[in-house]
């Protein structure tokens, strides 16, 4: 679990840098679906039933469908796509040591690492694309979306869990330690990119605004809280204890 | 090598072969677009540099987004999905032998496989389409030729097999293994699918037709004669002996 109390410094956004922030978080949303595609692919090249093989070699197809519209975005914002193949490039491997430290034993551990660390990793994609121009916003939460109702997670889980009690309290276990990992990406990405931490400060700061509280001081303090919460009711629809 | 003197019995088509036997090279095409993606999709997954793995990606997601118009117009002709899906699992597995009795060792071998054996499969289907309907022949020519640009082939091994005189030889070799294993997948193909055996023998009486030329007794002798020397002219385009 990364501590969230220390909020980096966060420098006020230029205009110069609107475009630029936009392309970070269109480029990272766009490894993101490098890695759906990488795993729905490998589900496809294990399946041994041909018309299952066909019906998830189509989940991975609809995530390089996404992908292509998050880079083709990332071109409109960034002008060139020599700088859209820099910041994708620069997101690269940002998930490697969450999957080196996750590593599932068997399906259902492969189900809930995908559910929870996605849906970790989607709810903070989110939350900074509240700041993004619209256009860009609506690429990214429609690439969101997209990639969630790819997942007939929920269903799956639920009906194991409700049938294997000892299945229940294992992959609840593991969702504990696999929310751990995700947070501490976010993080990381948080640390590693000043655009992420912009974003995430104008987020918060236009959603505290619309209700008249004060904004928090530690925006990353409130947005662990966010993604935390999130988590709890997403393991509660799968009937696993948070 | 098959033996290509024996033709098997060559029963005259009927108006209701005609979209049957449309869609069974629908769906044969359809199998070999997720024999090319799965392909792509594990040299995606291997690649180490993300812009060229994001590069072949987008090549996994050429051969579906082909596969997929490929079974829209088999949906068209055969009227159900159900009728799709049953051809196109029935083509399940053709190409399992082909894989297993060449396991290539190393990148070169590999895509020399995927160009003499992909060349032959499709060289093969090109010929059977032209007794299809045209709608159905244009969505499986485009296919194929979508595919064939896909590969960088020619260029990487032209150059490597230039520098390295072993190294052609060896692959001159093994392009010779794969032709003979992708001819004999043809032959079992054929043997098979009377549809398919229909096809073959309306495209060469149309072809011929054309020419004014007696049309071939065993119009599967007259196919592995092309197929043959198409293959020769493939492997003297990469500067290997066939």
């Amino acid at each position: 679990m990364p501590t969230s109390s220390e909020t980096p410094d966060l420098t006020p956004a230029t205009s110069s840098d609107t475009a630029s922030d936009a392309g970070d978080v269109l480029a990272l949303v766009a490894q993101m679906e490098m890695v759906a595609f990488l795993r729905f692919a490998g589900a496809a090249a294990d399946a041994t039933d041909p018309e299952r093989r066909l019906q998830i070699a189509g989940l991975a197809g609809a995530s390089l469908a996404r992908q292509e519209r998050l880079l083709a975005r990332a071109g409109e914002v960034l002008g060139s796509p020599e700088a859209v193949l820099g910041r994708y490039v620069a997101f690269d491997g940002a998930f490697d040591e969450f999957n080196s430290r996750t590593h599932a034993r068997g399906w259902w551990e492969e189900l809930v690492k995908g559910y929870v660390g996605h849906g970790v990793a989607y709810d903070f994609c989110r939350i900074v694309a509240e700041a993004l121009d619209p256009a860009s916003r609506e690429v990214v939460v429609d690439a969101i979306d997209g990639e969630l109702t790819s997942e007939s997670t929920i269903v799956l889980v639920d009906e194991a869990t409700n049938e294997d009690e000892q299945l229940a309290s294992r992959l609840a276990l593991w969702g504990r330690r696999i929310v751990g990992e995700a947070l501490s990406v976010v993080q990381v990405l948080l640390t590693d990119n000043a655009s992420l931490q912009r974003l995430l400060a104008q987020a918060v700061a236009a959603r505290f605004a619309e209700t008249g509280d004060d904004v928090p001081a530690a925006p990353s303090a409130w947005l662990f809280g966010q993604l935390t919460a999130e988590h709890a009711r997403r393991m509660s629809r799968v009937g696993l204890a948070a």
